[in-house]
């Protein structure tokens, strides 16, 4: 895995997690790092996502303070007040200004953070810092994961773009119950990453829902420790824009009680807002992805689920692909049904639903729905 | 059970649905009847749907003919020859004008209604007509419902009104995977039906979801028999949205592997849409049905779904209620976990959230999320 210059990584275990799992994780740098972030859309924002919004605006970053297990969310004016007095305590022994730490938290909405459990454990974390420390951190910011998630790649010029991820439950576009951190050695300028980091979100993580639930602390930041100049600029792009619909990709795979990863792509819609509209009604179905789960090409789900937007098109012409095994056309299953059903035992999915309405396409990655998201979901403080 | 004169049914098998059961029922009277429908909001409109608002316009209605295990949906134009082609056999053998017949069918999308099946059993079912046969008629509708659904009322001039309902799954408001038929041996004209009859529907079957998955097929028939004066117009009209609210209630009792009724009650909302909008939002989401399920009073869920529709809302101002158990106010547990958690294990549990942005109420009833439903949909055409 390769790992950009100027970034340390370290993880410890305050207690707020059982068995002793990590559950506070830092990133930090000695360099003067330039960051941006996207929060999520939901109106009831978590106090870590209230702050983050602040802090990104300062010219100069220094880390990342993350929590798993509570998420600070409906906590009030306390929950401010925790959150910021942990972020000053980290910045003051990481003798950096206050307002250089970013915060993020994952876990349990409505219970405040217990600082007695926090506080004592600061001391610690900051001795770790490591630059090796990175699996340590990606799983200290895991709540119903499975396995931490990372992704990094490394451009021509030598910039290495690195990727650390959670997700899991509460995943709906704009963005998901995630928080994802990418980090990057390259020279950029703030503006810069105002400008092309909201674009990278909106083609990756704001592309994925486990469950149309959109959490109250979706965060993702972008840190650049600016000691490589860029010289090949769109070959930073892609590769940046990669590395977060890789780490997307992860999310989904690792959905709750997901078995399989499915893709719908939408083709010739009318307009943008209708291709995603169309993209996501599918992809949030209950019964779309209950089929899914019991591979059952009841395509007829799928028809519904375009219709229920309320949006008009002519039914008769879409043609349904899975896989690129063309599925129906003009109403008629075309390939035999046992086909059908082995392209949708895989383990990645493509629906292809083509419309002629129009030239735009969307695209929106979910996963099946099965009895274990039902079980996690229904014990998950228990 | 009251049943209204003027009316007669009866029921058969086709050989459809597996194992003998009960497909095809007709309502049928000598009468002249009043009718008026309401359908489903789903741009894919079955054929049943498509015919049905047509026939409905016309003055005169002298039944019902209803298959199950076959939705006629998503099947062109011969889907549309085959429905207009058995309403107008039953229409001749029964001796009254075409287009007095009215159709509905439920069941899986995207397969041809099987008339060398159904044709041959039109004769034994005219036969089988008969005022005390409402219960499998009832029975003939269903598809994944685990009971028939009746509801009758009589108000004091002596006028009955019966409803007769299924359900079970993709029940989301505008309107449901359902099916529903009020009868009634008033005499109503056919203008002061179509005045009433959409705001009893939206107060009661636009009130409902179980997955959020509304349907291709959704129909709701009124029928008079014109057979009793209306002496007490508002009893009346209280009798009949009595009427279609149980069997609104009956519905989501029985949603596919529901455990509990759920009624999501917003008070305080700025606008109706508000209103509405956030109580469709915690109605379906996943997080919180599964919490139902877990009997675990995971509140965070609950604010998080309304903010997830976007709409601002003092987060600090909410108040919480279960069956008027207060459980959060200013962001804080009231009353001990422990008893919210009884409050939750209860068949038929109220969530009522208190917002403080204005004066508009709305409510939807919903259910419990279960590993049962993912049983059901994960196999259901097999």
């Amino acid at each position: 895995m390769f790992i950009p210059e100027g970034f340390l990584f370290s993880a410890v275990s305050c207690g707020i997690k059982n068995e002793g799992k990590l559950d506070l994780g830092l990133i930090f740098s000695p360099y003067k790092l330039t960051s941006w972030g996207c929060f999520t859309k939901n109106t009831v924002k978590a106090a870590p996502v209230i702050l983050g919004k602040r802090l990104i605006r300062e010219p100069i970053t220094k880390g990342i303070l993350v929590n798993s297990g509570i998420a600070n969310a409906c906590t009030g004016k306390e929950g401010i007040r925790r959150a910021k007095l942990l972020l000053e305590r980290v910045a003051q022994r990481l003798k950096v200004p206050k307002d250089t730490i970013l915060p993020a938290s994952t876990g349990v909405i409505g219970e405040q953070l217990p600082l007695e459990k926090i506080i004592p454990k600061i001391e610690d974390l900051i001795k770790a810092l490591n630059p090796e420390n990175y699996i340590s951190f990606a799983k200290s910011i895991m709540t119903t994961d499975t396995f931490p998630k990372l992704v990094s790649k490394k451009t021509k010029d030598d910039i290495v773009i690195l990727g650390i991820a959670k997700g899991a439950g509460m995943i709906a576009p704009n963005m998901a119950t995630m928080l994802a951190f990418i980090l990057t050695d390259a020279e950029i300028p703030k503006d810069y990453l105002k400008k092309i980091f909201p674009k990278f979100v909106e083609k990756s993580f704001n592309r994925i829902t486990v469950d149309g639930d959109t959490s109250t602390n979706d965060t993702v930041y972008m840190l650049a420790s600016n000691l490589k100049p860029i010289k090949f600029g769109k070959e930073f792009e892609n590769h940046c824009l990669e590395v977060m619909q890789e780490l997307a990709h992860l999310i989904i795979k690792d959905g709750e009680g997901a078995g399989k990863v499915i893709k719908v792509h939408i083709k010739g819609a009318k307009t943008k807002r209708d291709a995603q509209v169309f993209a996501e009604s599918v992809a949030n179905s209950l019964l779309v992805k209950t089929a899914f789960y019991g591979e059952d090409p009841n395509w007829g789900r799928i028809f519904s689920a375009l219709g229920k937007t309320g949006i008009e098109f002519k039914v008769e012409e879409v043609e349904l692909y899975i896989n690129n095994v063309l599925w129906i056309k003009n109403l008629k299953m075309i390939n035999p049904e046992e086909k059908i059903k082995k392209e949708m035992s895989k383990d990645n999915v493509e629906v292809l639903i083509k419309l002629k309405e129009g030239k735009i396409s969307y695209e929106v990655l979910t996963c099946d729905l099965t009895e274990e998201y039902i079980k996690i979901n229904a014990h998950y403080r228990t």
